[in-house]
């Protein structure tokens, strides 16, 4: 974690950011107000972009190259659309200093990992992947909030070549925006997150379109009342980020999507065959666990709210 | 309708409701609020709820029988668990004065109009099947709330045999509780709803259900945020209800969930071919007609707020 061997107490000199929107921005902004931070360096393909952010106080200045922004920072974070992180990674390379450490927030780690390891070479050590589980589903600049990642929790993927220091300069960051560090492989990540959130995601973007295929899809839409308005809330989310996402993290989705048509397929058979108490015991034991899983969250959050673990 | 040819100025003398949970004991609130009735009677297989009802208002006598509960009444609705309507509608039957209206208040129609034509005799022009589409995620009558159906539709599936006078009394007693009606035919009705309510309940029990019984499902759970909860809230209804919805409306919720297949098989193939414009054109149809959906249906909120039509 460069030069300081005090995690608990460090202050960023220079934190590069590349995607000054909602996460690379409230990122900045967490940083900022717990006083962490001495200089945010902005990074991006728009221009306007980066002016409303340096308005906003996200970022204190914009770099005029990826050299100019690489340098003299302790801390990267790549927090543009996940499908440009090669490309990214390839253009900081050539400049990353000794002492550097790069950090990432994509939804999936496996590809960016397989990307690192393709691009980074000698320097692969000095990238440590994460991924904030945080979001709104607002973009850009003006959407960032110091708050977003209060509670929250920041899964980081280590890789073997990653020193010790490095990733917890990397979980301190993150820390210091109120968020919780959880540590998981990268498959293990991309096999967790393919089955709550990318297949939701897949299956709400599905059911949508198919309704709005059908011929009387002004009718269907007519009577869709609060309990679908819930259901389909992620497919208002970004076509071009679930995309990406989706063929980022393909293997995971395929497995996930495969066991969920399997239990579509069971619940056909049980609706044909009339079986009510089959069904039955499939909603029962959805209801159970999801009850019980809204609990155990809420105690959490309760427990963190009164100052506990 | 009875013997008030004005339904604009009518109030009921006698109201039978049987079953006074959420919907019942809503019904009977609204239209007590707006002092359409004179008496509400209701019945029920559970003592401790009916004098609950009583003791919050909304009924004003406990039938001893259903001979009792249906005598002078004008209006009676059939508010219990689905499966239970067609029970109700024999024991109904014999007691069953001409000038009586009947409705209920299921989530399915093709079901309930079948067993009222085995059921009614020539009695089955009394019978008018409605359904108001509200609900919450509480029941019993510390549930009912006397605002729960304003703004709300309440979708009337008449029969050929109804009177337009017959029909026009539901539709006011409705319009007293600052209902919108809509009228369809049941066949219309259960395709409808299939395809954006209770397929949407089989999909988030489904979901839920897979991965529970997933062998790290704990890990899968820990990590699930503001969008499964959201896509899953559904699946927090209860289960022995939509076994009940789901076997009622079997044959339209097989078509819808062979559709659906069908539509998951096309996206799984995309993904298997890498194929990411296929995936965004699903994805970006899916949110644009999400959001011209919520557009027209707050336009038709505020529209009606501001006194619109």
């Amino acid at each position: 974690m460069g030069n300081n061997s005090n995690p608990a107490s460090h202050v960023f000199k220079r934190i590069a950011i590349f995607g000054v929107g909602l996460i690379g921005g409230s990122f900045a902004l967490a940083l900022k107000k717990a006083g962490t931070v001495q200089q945010v360096v902005g990074v991006g393909r728009s221009l306007a972009s980066l002016q409303r952010a340096q308005e906003l106080g996200i970022i204190d200045q914009i770099a005029t190259s990826v050299e100019d922004a690489v340098r003299g920072a302790d801390l990267i974070l790549i927090a543009a659309p996940v499908a440009q992180t090669a490309t990214i990674l390839s253009a900081i390379q050539p400049y990353l200093q000794a002492g550097t450490v790069v950090t990432d927030a994509g939804s999936t780690k496996a590809d960016v990992v397989a990307a690192a390891q393709q691009i980074m070479g000698e320097k692969l050590a000095q990238f440590v992947p994460a991924h904030p589980i945080a979001g709104r589903e607002l973009n850009g600049p003006e959407a960032a909030l110091s708050d977003l990642y209060v509670g929250k929790k920041v899964v980081i993927t280590r890789l073997p070549e990653n020193s010790v220091e490095d990733v917890n300069l990397v979980a301190y960051a993150w820390q210091q925006c109120g968020a919780i560090i959880h540590h998981l492989s990268p498959a293990e990540h991309d096999g967790v997150f393919a089955s709550v959130s990318h297949l939701p995601h897949l299956l709400a973007y599905a059911l949508v379109d198919d309704i709005a295929r059908k011929p009387h899809a002004e009718r269907l839409f007519q009577y869709a009342a609060s309990g679908f308005r819930d259901f389909t809330r992620i497919a208002g989310s970004s076509p071009e980020m679930w995309r990406d996402i989706s063929l980022a993290n393909r293997d995971a989705m395929l497995q996930e999507l495969d066991s969920y048509t399997a239990q579509l397929a069971r619940l056909r058979a049980h609706l044909q065959a009339d079986d009510g108490a089959a069904i039955e015991a499939i909603y029962t034991n959805a209801q159970l666990a999801r009850h019980n899983w809204i609990t155990a969250i809420e105690s959490a959050e309760k427990q963190r709210k009164d100052g506990g673990d």
